[in-house]
């Protein structure tokens, strides 16, 4: 019943979305490189101001504050568990918490935009996530479970028709109130957000979702049959892949995540997991129809929870309808478990990805929950170091965001998760003191202000690293090596934490790649590919299309010699000819390139074959194996192969990163003597600013130098840059 | 044949050690509060430092460094790989970098005291972690071994006869040459360290050892069949324990520590940890009674690797004979993965666990190494962190320490584990340069000169919080929770994490107890226990013995049940009488104490009796059960059972806390109204002192208050303590 039920609801909601094929433009729209209002560039800096916590008689203060602060939104959460208490009695104003459009109302009034998140999913550190009680007590059938069948702590099923069926009931009542005032119908909101950090509320409660009614484990047309069957099209082709004897497709089960030694099971693995972020993809896309379907126009934005996460939303981006924007969340210690207590460098090369990542999807890259206060009243943030991540976001290329939060104020007897009082540490005080965080983003709103020119630049850089998104949802299904040099999660790590801090480290200035997008092949600087055993077809293919027309690649650690789904592909292997890597034996080995001895390393890799016109640079000390070669390829590339991968922690690691960069003409934009000064230069051709990033605990003091934009070299001597700061220094030629 | 040879060095190694009987007494000894030193109280500043790294032209410069820099101690670890490169072949000067007794000629001539550390283990970033290569090389059958009989990455069988037959070699080379240079024999060496960070080349590289053959493995007398027999005496026994139906002892195999339901299985594992703990310490004994035998006679030493590692210990302090001393070493930062680059308040917390533990075994506190630098160029360690987290170890109880390292230099070529140039960033570079490090530890030896009375002196305190050494070690057998309500690793996390962080913010001023020591009966503040399901009976009954005894009693967040060995024991409970306490149905639950409410919590558990004459104190909000109560006990005693845990994270924990404690007469002795500024008050009965400690990266303001030991109350009014600071204040009568 409730299948049919479902099959009715997509029709209907089908319906629902064509209707809204010529939707007005909103005047607030975002193109790859920024947000756009009235066709200028425009810089999103919002706040989070949740009506149902601060009092009403202070949201006008507050609004007032957080403009003068330099904020120009405030997002809500418009949480379905205060609106809907008992299942059908929906209420927005028999008390002052619940009047979402006296809110509305007055952030119109306040010129400000509002950012609308209606869920389902909040967290929020609100009960149950922000879900109605009723839900999952009255409907346990709708709960998302384990492989094993137990309930997932908290976590509902996305796509279950039930829990779609409520959802639509909640949407139907709560999206027309939205839709009065959408900007285009005059109103404060431009922007919608579809549930919250997607997929979270399963990872965070024991894994992801195997509810078998959702899922359609054994049943004909069943989700995961229908998926299987689409991919592989006979059993007899998925038994092949998985080494199994299944009937059929509606027999197949998955398989948990864990390590195995054979390619089989890990296929298995993988294609559950595919099907998953698939189904969570459908969820985003149901919401999204749902969301249309009531009359609004405006953009629809989602936030994954963390850059970790936006590789998963590989099948979302594709299947919602534009215009739909991806951003992420960022929070550097949310409790005492989180380790650091302030931005570290290691955090922020996280961060560096997760924004390199938007902007590789084609958005501009933004933080739609930037830590401005914590869920937990200890260990205490500061406003110093606050301050330090949002530069260093900036000077990373972030180019909107949402401070969470900007103000809080008591929960609602019985919704809050934590604590009675939802202060947060946030830049206004839930009883109205301003606090030095709030200063501390004024002065973030007055830079941002005066340079607005940021807002179309552009990352100057002198490299490329490849970042590969299929390697960064593997870490998700792929559990120790199998029996593969190197797995594609291993892959991931050693591009951030290996090769990608070591060029921060070394005063490299690189641009991060996606090498699925031939749109790389037409810039020449130099290209470091990072390579676990398995790279699909299209990337290894537009390797050798670079290298044909001429493209200088560093390739690290090894040589790909399957696909992504594990089944051989030696397209670039075959292209260089002849060339085999192995791992030596363990022990001590001794990594020796040019002149730079016993580079730390974490794996080495010793060529047993390669090409006739292959130089030797790099050297196993002991045995005097080759673990590094220049090959010159057909089409005048060049290529440099190195049998090495890391973790960043030695000098000789930035000197041999640099020293394999020079075999392939690398011309180094930027040079600073300082390794805990890093930094980056934006530009948008006609301005240039140099942002000295200062991550760590103590002053750090450089010599630099830097190649401007009309290619003079500028001399700035001895630069010094405060603990946990960031230094900008505009153009200044000798 | 190997198992006899053993029994003939066991043989040989105690008429050694019995010929040491009258041993003379070092001019250096210590007692159980601090070092002395020709019969005053001395202040151990050691600096490592390696003749084998440092060059030959350098030392005497670097000796002189470190003594105007207030060291007055220099450690070196003595290399086997460096002075037995080949097997047989011993090597102690061919090379300046082997040449020990020059260095310890000049150490002497300099008026410096010397830590040796000759092995077997090293670590030290060195190959082979110290050991020669050849080693495990040729002796395959030594290395540590997992369950399914893999070997251990690196590590060897500690007790293996053939081990310890090549260990005995060594021993009996270099222990000569040291003894010589003992300060009894007119030498600078004052202590000898046994091993290096016992367990860590196991636990780090795979697990603890299985090595069948030195285990004894289905052998007649084998060693873990015999230490099964002496436990339980018949096999029925054992059996009954294990639920299982094993033949003989020699038939038993261990099991791996996973998550179990059944507490017979925990029984299985925990039996192989006490095993596996008691060979280790066997161990160590047998290094000792080596070193003794070739006439060593100043005390012995040993670093447990961190805090966490010390309740590892207990069958090694008992085993060995004085003088011995355990000590800890202490990092915060040795690579990238270690998320903080500072020593953040959550360090300082395991710190102060770590040196309050080696107090309550009876050893001055101190920390053998220190971060003095770190093994990773990156990322940066600053000097005022260094700092800082030097004055808080001060702060906090350490007596004595060593600096890794004080200087370092190259290492010899093929004998370094990392990178060929070992500097470390200590406060003396590789090329002599006087790092800002230097000025920092030099400012720390003056304040210790400058307050040497501190050396006596002691934690004032007004509360205890017990520290159970089993629910230490605990972690590493107990995965997962079995049936119980609170396992042993739950309980350790919650006393650290949870009561001893909201008591250091909540200006509680704790000393740790240990209750299978009596000693704690003598005093009367009130004790806070932390229980898991499991207590043994010496400590239930204790507790009980302080109870009739009048004591005021805070015990969290459940009552014992079972013994260490999950055998019923009820002391407590049965004292109590007629009291239950059983966890809540899962979901939104609000802990309500006083005009407390909703306490953020892990765990919530609540009464299902109590006795008559109780008090209840703090209910579940939304049921109205009880879950905290006050109870009048037989003999006047006073136990407030309060069943809650949680990980410090919100102000409301700390004023619950202080509103328990608060129902059992206690009065705080110092009151600072900001919970990032900490505090220990330290005296010597004569003098005191208040630390005041600001780990966080922003300066800190507080009002502090505290009653001195003339009774009095002294009123700083508001002060100031700077950003990654600690601050100290003389008493200042009003």
């Amino acid at each position: 019943m409730n299948k049919i039920f479902f099959l009715i609801l997509i029709t209907i909601l089908s319906f629902g979305n064509r209707s809204l094929a010529q939707q007005t433009l909103s005047p607030i729209q975002f193109n790859k490189v920024s947000y756009i209002k009235d066709g200028k560039p425009f810089y999103l800096i919002s706040g989070e101001f949740h009506y149902f916590r601060v009092p009403k008689a202070d949201w006008k203060h507050r609004m007032e504050l957080l403009k003068q602060g330099g904020g120009n939104c405030i997002a809500t959460y418009v949480p379905w568990l205060i609106h809907e208490p008992k299942e059908g009695t929906f209420d927005f104003g028999s008390e002052s918490f619940r009047e979402m459009e006296s809110f509305l109302k007055l952030a119109k009034e306040e010129n400000l935009y509002v950012i609308a998140r209606p869920g389902p999913y909040q967290y929020s550190e609100l009960a149950y996530d922000g879900l109605p009680e009723w839900l999952s007590k009255n409907y346990p059938q709708i709960r998302a479970k384990t492989l094993q069948g137990q309930d997932l702590r908290g976590g509902l099923s996305y796509q279950h028709p039930l829990f779609l069926k409520k959802v639509k009931t909640w949407f139907d009542k709560v999206c027309p109130m939205l839709a009065k005032y959408t900007i285009s119908n005059g109103g404060p909101i431009v922007f919608v957000q579809l549930d919250n950090e997607l997929t979270g509320v399963h990872f965070w409660n024991g894994g992801i979702d195997y509810n078998p009614e959702t899922m359609g484990f054994g049943k004909v047309r069943g989700k995961y049959p229908t998926f299987l069957q689409s991919k592989y099209n006979t059993i007899a082709a998925l038994n092949k892949a998985y080494g199994t004897n299944y009937e059929s497709f509606e027999k197949v089960i998955p398989i948990e995540a864990k390590s195995y030694d054979k390619a089989e099971d890990l296929r298995h693995v993988k294609d559950y997991y595919d099907f998953y972020f698939s189904m969570a993809a459908q969820y985003l896309d149901t919401l999204a129809t749902m969301i249309r379907g009531n009359g609004i126009d405006v953009p629809l934005i989602h936030n994954a929870a963390n850059p970790g996460m936006i590789p998963q939303f590989k099948e979302a981006v594709k299947l919602i309808k534009p215009p739909f924007l991806l951003g992420m969340d960022s929070y550097y210690n949310l409790d005492q478990s989180w380790g650091q207590n302030n931005p570290t460098p290691q955090f922020a090369i996280g961060t560096f990805c997760g924004l390199e990542m938007l902007r590789m999807m084609g958005y501009p890259s933004s933080i739609f929950e930037l830590a401005s206060g914590s869920a937990s009243d200890w260990p205490a943030m500061s406003a110093t170091d606050a301050k330090a991540s949002y530069m260093t976001n900036i000077a990373l290329g972030m180019k909107g965001h949402n401070y969470y939060i900007f103000t809080g104020g008591p929960n609602p007897l019985g919704y809050g998760a934590t604590t009675d009082n939802y202060d947060y540490g946030g830049p206004v005080s839930a009883n109205n003191e301003v606090r030095p965080l709030y200063y501390a983003q004024k002065e973030v709103a007055d830079f941002i202000g005066k340079e607005k020119w940021l807002l179309n630049a552009e990352l100057e850089h002198d490299c490329r690293i490849s970042l590969d998104f299929e390697y960064g949802r593997a870490s998700n299904y792929w559990k120790g090596k199998g029996k593969f040099a190197v797995s594609s999660p291993e892959a991931f790590e050693f591009m951030s934490k290996g090769v990608l801090t070591t060029a921060m480290l070394s005063s490299v200035s690189p641009e991060l790649c996606d090498l699925s997008n031939p749109d790389f092949l037409k810039e020449s600087t130099p290209l470091i590919v990072v390579s676990s055993s398995a790279m699909s077809a299209d990337k290894q293919r537009n390797i050798v299309s670079f290298l044909k027309k001429g493209g200088k690649v560093l390739l690290l650690p090894t040589i790909p010699e399957v696909d992504d789904d594990l089944n051989p592909c030696t397209i670039l292997k075959d292209f260089l000819s002849n060339i085999k890597l192995r791992t030596p034996d363990s022990g001590v080995k001794r990594a020796t390139f040019g002149t730079i001895n016993n580079v730390r390393k974490k794996s080495l890799f010793v060529f047993e074959k390669m090409p006739d016109n292959a130089e030797v640079i790099g050297k196993e000390e002991a045995t005097g194996k080759p673990i590094a070669c220049k090959i010159k390829t057909e089409g005048n590339g060049t290529i440099v192969i190195a049998g090495i991968s890391w973790m960043a922690s030695h000098f000789e690691q930035n000197q041999m990163l640099l020293y394999l960069l020079s075999k392939l003409d690398y011309q180094q934009k930027v040079v600073c003597d300082n390794q805990n000064i890093w930094h980056t230069l934006r530009s948008d051709g006609k301005n240039e600013l140099l942002f000295l990033i200062n991550l760590n605990t103590s002053v750090q003091t450089a010599n630099i130098e830097y190649t401007n934009l009309e290619g003079k070299l500028v001399k700035l001597g001895n630069v010094s840059v405060d603990a946990m700061s960031v230094k900008t220094i505009k153009q200044n030629n000798d």
